[in-house]
């Protein structure tokens, strides 16, 4: 058991908010934050910001130059110890002389997973892991679940009413939610790598499924540039071919892939459309994860009808389902919030577990995780 | 304006918390709280219990003995002025020589309404009014609806699951809701002064409609023995007299109310069963309301299905709606919430605002009240 000081939290807690700053723009990579110590002075910060670029660790060293010499460095994941598309940051901690590394959690990543602590060892340098550990495993959960499982973590999105109604008979559904929760599923919208939906949806309502800066919180717009906008790979469930080159989708220039089981020519299509063509199977669904873990998306945020819910939903395959709540009642005609055609008794109920509430204006924002314990 | 210390809220706090030890007990009075402080120390302290029995400043003169000639009485309510069952307590407190009265609010009951703190300070007592009203407002919100309005205070409690489903297709429903849930509504129903329900629920269960103090949740069954227990009048919509004297509310001696348009012969049913015959009118749910006013009825409680709760709505005769929501998903062939037929546009829908959310065990507790400001 590794004990802490107070002040290893207050220094890992500031190397979290700094990880948090590139959580809209890490992505395939993880959001990292670096502060380095010495003698009771932060002499460097540093996080994560793209891939490609420095490591927050590299940032953080830059920033302290020669004061690295004996400091302690807090990082909020294990530093990496293998040649990628940047030199391992173990190394670079051991160059600059640094004497103690406090790791919020190990990198589950199998080009790391624990190398990066054996090198800072083997060279001499105390080590400690686990500080603040529940907090950046919930920063970086897509990156981890993709290095754990090889597929994305699925986050599945719904604005319902307060009697669980997502739109009139008619499928009229602008808005059921205010202003702040819209503003939400934007900020969302940002963070993840992709967003899934479905040729129905874009048949009727012809989305963008994009990030609007405009509509971004305030708080966001704050930290982040329109110029910085990473726009999420769209992904449409399209078994019919129903997507055409017309839809507005293509009027913006971040990845669509189209998913099929069947080949389809994409000739007509910009050069930003992908086909997945996807085998043959029962589990459609669970092979589009797998697929699309290998293609590096951490974070798979889905807006979805009512059928997709539910298959999702069945198949297990939903990590996160967040639901935002309006103080509204549209009665048993309105749209359902989800299918779920094999269940008929109350015991064979999919059963969740309340993660957190937060009042968004007159609504509620809900998470609920699929339920690992047996319910009290 | 009147200003009050900061040892003005502690006393008035404490006045508070003694009048809710009332709340099971005292419909249809209201439940008041009394605390007499001389020279900074508590000398007398009282609640009402039960209609019939000593006020809440009687209990506190009585316990104060002479230590209430010179100090200072805090009252939830505005002391009665009237001779009902007991004398007015404004005269009580003038007798007992207490120098100077301060109430949380007036008290709206026609025969009080003001001459309370008239006579107060006729006799040259200092009086102050509004200190925590909002307080003493919630907890008599059934007793004050109904001495502003005539009409009782009206609780539409519904359990759903997270996609708003009260039952299964096929009617299945026992439990949707954990057992801290339960135990709040047996809570709630031991409040209230009434429960309403459907003979279309009778048909289908045959409940009791009861309070069962073993399900109470521990807190209250700690101020509160089983004795003490009072049972609410069980008010039955029963328009095609479908409730017969067999069914098991019968099997207990608390009132119960058919209530229809049409007159029905009451022979067979025991004594405690009565006839609320309505007018013909098209308003029946308004018109019952006013006639449970009549018949002193604080605080309807009400677990009906979804055609009820609809009409409730839709009537708008809903002054609070209580929601357990448990983390399930049913799926949309399960039972909705509230049928609310004349709703086609988003433009319609009906709106609420969230008065507080608590978690008890697994599910949570809503409580909206209908909106009067605009969204925002």
């Amino acid at each position: 058991m590794m004990t802490f000081t107070a002040q290893d939290v207050v220094y890992m807690q500031m190397a979290l908010e700094l990880a948090e700053k590139g959580q809209f723009t890490t992505t395939p990579n993880p959001s990292v934050g670096c502060v380095l110590v010495k003698d009771g002075i932060i002499v460097g910060r540093g996080f994560h910001v793209k891939a490609g670029e420095a490591h927050a660790e590299v940032m953080a060293l830059r920033e302290a130059g020669e004061n690295a010499r004996g400091a302690t460095a807090y990082v909020t994941l294990e530093p990496c110890s293998h040649f990628g598309r940047t030199p391992p940051c173990a190394q670079g901690l051991i160059d600059a002389g640094v004497v103690k590394v406090v790791s919020a959690m190990c990198d589950p990543n199998p080009q790391v997973a624990g190398r990066g602590l054996s090198m800072l060892s083997d060279a001499g340098i105390e080590s400690a892991v686990g500080l603040l550990a529940e907090k950046a495993e919930w920063l970086n959960r897509g990156f981890l679940k993709r290095m754990r499982t090889g597929r994305p973590y699925v986050q599945l999105k719904m604005a319902m009413s307060l009697d669980g109604r997502t739109a009139m008979a008619n499928g009229e559904s602008k808005w059921i939610t205010g202003e702040l929760a819209r503003a939400d599923v934007q900020a969302e919208r940002a963070k993840a790598s992709a967003i899934l939906s479905t040729s129905a949806t874009v048949l009727a309502d012809d989305p963008l499924l994009n990030v609007r800066w405009q509509q971004l919180p305030d708080k966001v717009k704050a930290d982040y540039t329109q110029a910085q906008l990473r726009q999420p790979v769209r992904v449409i469930l399209d078994s019919q071919h129903r997507v055409q080159p017309s839809h507005r989708l293509f009027s913006l220039s971040s990845p669509v892939w189209l998913v099929s089981q069947t080949a389809r020519s994409l000739l007509e299509f910009p050069a930003h459309c992908e086909q997945i063509q996807l085998s043959a199977s029962t589990n459609a669904l669970a092979d589009l994860m797998a697929e699309l873990g290998q293609r590096q998306i951490n974070t798979l945020w889905i807006e979805a009808g009512a059928t997709l819910a539910g298959a999702l939903i069945e198949a297990k395959l939903v990590d996160e389902l967040i639901i935002y709540i309006a103080p509204k009642l549209l009665g048993d005609a309105a749209r359902g919030l989800c299918k779920l055609p094999h269940l008929s008794t109350l015991a064979e109920a999919s059963l969740w577990q309340l993660h957190s509430i937060e009042k968004l204006g007159d609504d509620l924002k809900t998470i609920y995780h699929p339920r690992i314990t047996e319910p009290t």
